[in-house]
This record gives structure tokens, sequence and C-alpha cells, in this order.
């Protein structure tokens, strides 16, 4: 059973203090660095990003901005409005730009939308992104389905269906695959809840996971853009921060319908994005870095099998299945995930997600991020150590 | 008068084409750059900025970024909370953290205020920047307050305190200096009003391009943060963009009563500042950088005043008094200010802000922000070679 000593335990209460201020969230590796000078993080494991995907956007800058001297003209100047950004970023996700919202990372289309279009109720299943029942307003009601723990937290079909009719729900939110468990709903499954559902006012389904699942051996890429087109009542949420491993630039979208995008613009929004945001999106036109990022996220997915199988030797631990690039552990041997989570950071400065604030989960539970090879193997190594393993 | 050949007329055509797209803001120097190749802009004079501070941005930057190679960790993680930046932040602008709502951009905190405290109706001096009457809520009524040609759009303080009182005015909004004229109101003046107006709702004061302003012969900083703590209706909104130069960074904030903070982050804005700018608001609270800030500021301040002596003695346009980083002229010669913007453009490569979609002026007014000394003498050489002065 993993403890703390005494040196520990005061670096501990020192975590404990920042994360009482950031509720529901992990404090960020910078909050850390700047406020408990003992911890020195090499791996964030926290975050949820493919890393090879971060080195070739960093490749790709180097180049176009810092060697070229463009750098400066991107942080002095006026991004272009959230219209002439979707305008260009439309065509290559193959909708009417009208669909579109740039947003200041997923986050803010979220804000947006519950602030705007939800209002009765909402169906949120939990475990889940806390920001999903955080943000409504303060008059809509939260409609919490509990995801199984003996169904391995993954997604009843028609249990889920049932629960949202006999509700009488209006509204409900998906995230495909779920954070932070990574279960995943199939895309017929997916289809066949669209097809019952289409009374409701609004369908939100998250996407920003969905690259790093697959439904094929060659991990054929998938989207949901043709539920939105088929679907009035279907919305679509996209981060940039997972799959192109870029948080701190704050890129997301929303895939909506017209009037709710012309709702939003007609008074906000305008500039919400910032010039590397504005870059990166440019870059996202470009089939050169678009090739060059699909050969890196299907690599990464094979990693992050590894990391799994790895993951799942430790005996003390059980990892519950998962199709997004992080894995949701329970811890077995009676240690509690605190002190868990507080070992790897204070010890080996790896970060990685307590889950216990997380409601719908019973049990020590903690969610790791897949990085990459090099880094999953001391993440691996440094729990083997804990555990006394070697 | 000023004209435009063929050739310049179908470069025009295409430049209102995206004018157009823009609604009543200019397209950003990246959309124009985009989407018309023939057009190569030298200067943004349409961008209020003090360049000297961006070019000490950039020097810390390099510096403490790219040379140390942690560019990659800013972009690639998760920024600070808003909770976490407005904490040390709050430090140095000697407020309470539970005042201080950090926004991706000013734009955002002026969205938040007016859709979440701004109702019955708000007056808006014109002419102004339209995203005050813009981004109201539907319900709300904008009551315009025309500041007169013949007071050179200076603030009658007694007049306009008249007009909010007659008509039951419940909110306001003053930015000081004003944009798009510079037109300031004295802090004496300033308070007189917040004084008789301590019943209305909201008193929003922008103070933007404040660090541009000043009242006595050393150009001492000039603020609001007093006011704030002395009427409970005062909020505070700034723009870093214009005086550190970094619009592509997005950074502002809001002095706001704790209660609004409370309940603007109670569902929202958990997570809107980028890498870059944290960094921006760690580097702030840094006393040698602000101190070497505050030199460029004055020397900036001098500039503006060089820029605008030397615009005075061009006998084709009127300049109107500013105390902000930029000149409203008129032209005098029957010239139309969409010729003059054009062929500066096309011609010099000079962006400037052509006024007329501002409602509240009559006339063809332009607005010109004053760059660095270099790009002012060419935008002065312009002009005169416009008017076909040598």
């Amino acid at each position: 059973m993993i403890e703390l000593n005494n040196s520990e335990e005061k670096i501990f209460n020192k975590i404990n203090a920042l994360k009482e201020k950031s509720g529901s969230h992990s404090p960020s590796v910078f909050t850390i660095k700047n406020e408990i000078k003992e911890i020195d993080i090499k791996i964030d494991a926290c975050f949820l990003s493919n890393p090879y995907a971060t080195d070739l956007f960093i490749d790709y800058l180097k180049k176009d901005l810092i060697k070229s001297n463009k750098l400066r003209d991107v942080l002095e100047f006026y991004p272009s409005q959230n219209s002439a950004i979707s305008n260009f970023l439309s065509k290559k996700l193959k909708i009417n730009s009208d669909n579109l919202l740039i947003g200041n990372g997923a986050i803010e289309i979220i804000q947006a939308l519950l602030h705007n279009f939800v209002n009765s109720n909402i169906v949120v299943c939990i475990p889940t992104f806390s920001s999903y029942y955080e943000f409504v307003l303060p008059k809509t009601k939260v409609l919490y389905y509990q995801l199984e723990k003996k169904k391995k937290y993954q997604l009843d079909i028609k249990d889920y269906l049932n629960f949202v009719l006999k509700n009488k729900a209006k509204n409900i939110v998906l995230i495909n695959p779920n954070n932070p468990d990574g279960g995943y709903i199939k895309k017929d499954n997916l289809e066949f809840l669209l097809k019952n559902l289409t009374h409701l006012e609004n369908i939100i389904i998250d996407e920003s996971f969905i690259h790093f699942a697959s439904e094929d051996i060659s991990n054929s890429p998938i989207n949901y853009i043709q539920f939105f087109k088929l679907y009035r009542n279907v919305s679509l949420i996209k981060s940039m921060s997972k799959d192109f491993g870029i948080a701190g630039i704050r890129c997301g979208y929303g895939i909506l319908n017209s009037n709710k995008v012309q709702k939003l613009l007609s008074n906000g929004y305008l500039w919400n994005s910032n010039g590397l945001s504005e870059y990166f999106f440019r870059l996202l036109i470009n089939d050169q870095f678009y090739n060059k990022y699909e050969k890196l996220r299907k690599k990464y997915i094979n990693e992050v099998n590894y990391f799994e199988k790895e993951l799942s030797k430790i005996k003390q631990i059980k990892v519950y299945p998962s199709s997004a690039n992080f894995m949701l552990i329970e811890l077995l041997d009676g240690s509690t995930a605190e002190n868990f989570v507080s070992k790897m950071l204070i010890k080996y400065g790896i970060y990685l997600r307590n889950c216990n604030d997380k409601i719908g989960l019973s049990g020590e539970f903690i969610r790791l991020a897949s990085r990459s090879r090099s880094e999953n193997k001391i993440i691996i190594d440094s729990i083997q150590k804990i555990f006394n393993y070697k």
C-alpha cells in the first residue's frame, strides 16, 4: 500500500491547497511550477494529447514563423474575425461556413451552447468532463445518467435511450470517446440513438477524442459530420488541443445549425481567435501538414495500445477499456488515488489525474494519458517502482 | 481631389467585398494578405498600438521562451485557470483577486458584462467602438448620445449628465480616451459624473487607451482603480492590445464587483487564457519589464504628439484633438474617405481606418494610428504625395 513520508506529506498539503482553488479540475502545470517550487514536473500525463502531433506543429511553427521572423506579426496585430476563419476552415471540413463557429478552445463553444440553447434540462452521463454540468444555466436541470461500473463504464444504448425518454429529456450530451474513461459508442449505435431522439432540442456530440478511436484495422478517421447533416438537432464540438497537442493555443470549433451560429455571432464571438490559433487553422487546411499529421495519428494510436497493454500487466491496478488516448485505472491494493498520484508527482515528476472528485466513480481511480514511447516507459517503470515491483 | 485609376478601382472592389463580410470592423491584415494578393501591407495604421512596446515584448519572448526552448511548453499544455492568473495579477493592480476577471481580450469582458448585467438600457456616446452597441442583448435599448462635431467630439459633461438623467438611463459606458476620436474626459470631470450617477446599475469605464493620455507634463500614469473602489457601480475594462502592442495574443481584464466575477466564473470563463497570454500576464508583474515599458510609454506619447503636429500641417485635412495614440482626421478637399484610404493602401501599403461606417460622424473621416517615428514619417510623406504636396 502506498504511503507518503513526512516531506512528501508537506508537499501534498500544498498540492491540495492549489487543488482546492481549481475546483473540479487539476491545477495547470504552470500553476504548480510557479506555486510549488519543490516539484519538478517531467511528464504531464494529466494532459490528454498526442505529443507527436505537437512535435509536428512545432516544426512548422519554427519554419513558418520563427526562422522567417513572422512571429512578431502574428502576436502584434489583430487576428482575423471568426467568420473569416470559418470561411476557409469550412471547406476543409466539407460543411457550409455558416455552420461553423470558431472557439477559444472547445470550452468556449460548450459554454456558448449551454448558455444560449440549453434551457429546461440536459442528460449528462457520469463520470464525465465536469464542465458539461457545471456550465449550465442555473435554471437548467441536469439529469445524471450513471454509467455502470459493472459494465466497465461503457454506455448501454438501450438503457440510456429509456432513461432519456422516461425523463422527458430535451437535451443530451455525449462525449465520444468519453472522458475520463475512454468508453466508446460505435457509430452504428450512435446513429440508432439519433434516429430515436429526433424530437430532442439538442444532441451535443463532443468528438474531441475521436481522432484516437478506430473501428477498423487501418484506424481510418471517424467523424460525425454526416450525422450533423442528417439530424437537425445535432451539434458537434471539437477541441484541437488533444489530437494536435496544442492546448496552450486554445483552438476549437462547433459545427452548429446556421441559426445558432448566426445568433451567437449577432452579439459576440467576433475576435476570439488569437494569432497562433489563426496560424494553426491555416495550417490545418494545408494538405502537406495534414498528411504528415495523419501518419502520426496512426502511430500514436499504436503507442496508446502498447501503453494499455503494458499497464494491464500491473496486477495492483485494473485498466478499464478505452478508445481514447488515456486509460482510467482503478487501484486494487488498498492504496488511495491521492497517495498514488502524489507519490508519482513528488517522487517521479509525473503528473496524473486523480479522479476522486469525478462524480459517478466509486473506488480509487486515476486517469493516465499516453505520451510518447519513451515517456510511457518511464510512467510504467515508475508505477512498477511505486508498487515495489522489481 | 483623390481619385482611383482603373486598376486601383478593381482592387478597391475586392477590398469592399471583404469589408462587407467584416461588418462594422476592418478586415484584419491577415485576411487582406490572404484574400487580396495584389496588396502589400507595409504599415498597419489601423491598429492602435505602441510598436515600441511590441519590440520590448518580443525581446523578452525571444529570451524567455524561444532561446531557452520553452515555447513548446507554453503552446502544448493547458494554461492556468482564470482565478490562478487573477491571483497574481491582482497584486500588481492593487486590488483583491476576487475583483479581477481575465479575458480573451477586453472584448470578452465587454461581451460578458453586456450579456449578463446590462438589461433595460445603456447610454453609448457616438461615434464609438461599435461592439458597445452591437453586443447588447436584444432586449436592451441603446440610448445614443451624440458627441457634437462643433465641440470637436469632446464630451460636454453637463449636457451628458442631463441626457443620462432625462432618459432614466440605468447603464452607461464611457471609453476614455474615446475611440475613434481620442476625446478625453479629465479625471475631475469623470469623478463629477460618477458622484452624480451613483443610482445607476452599471458605469462601464473602458480604460483601454488610458496609457496614452496624460494630465501633467511628465505624463504620469493614470488609472481609475480609485473610482472602482469608491463607487460600487463602476466596472473597469482594460485591453492590453493597445498599450503593450500585442493584439494577437488576446489579453484583457475586467475589474468588477466580486459578485459579478463570482457569477461569471460560476458557469464559465475557466480556461480562456492561452499560453502566451499567461506568459504576458506573468511578465506584467515583473518590475524590470514594467520599468522598461514605462519609459517606452512616455517615449511613444512624445512620438504621438509629434505625429499630431505634423499631420496638422497638411492643409487638406482637419485633425481633431486626441488624447489617445490615434487621430481622427476629416478630409477638407472634397475627396471621399473611401478613395483616400484605398489609395493609401493600394499605392503605399498603408492600412488606415475609413470611418464611413461609424455612426455619429458626418463628413469624410479617417482614423490614423501613430506608429514608430520612421513609419509615421512614411505615413505623413504618403499623405502629402496623395495631395500632390511636393
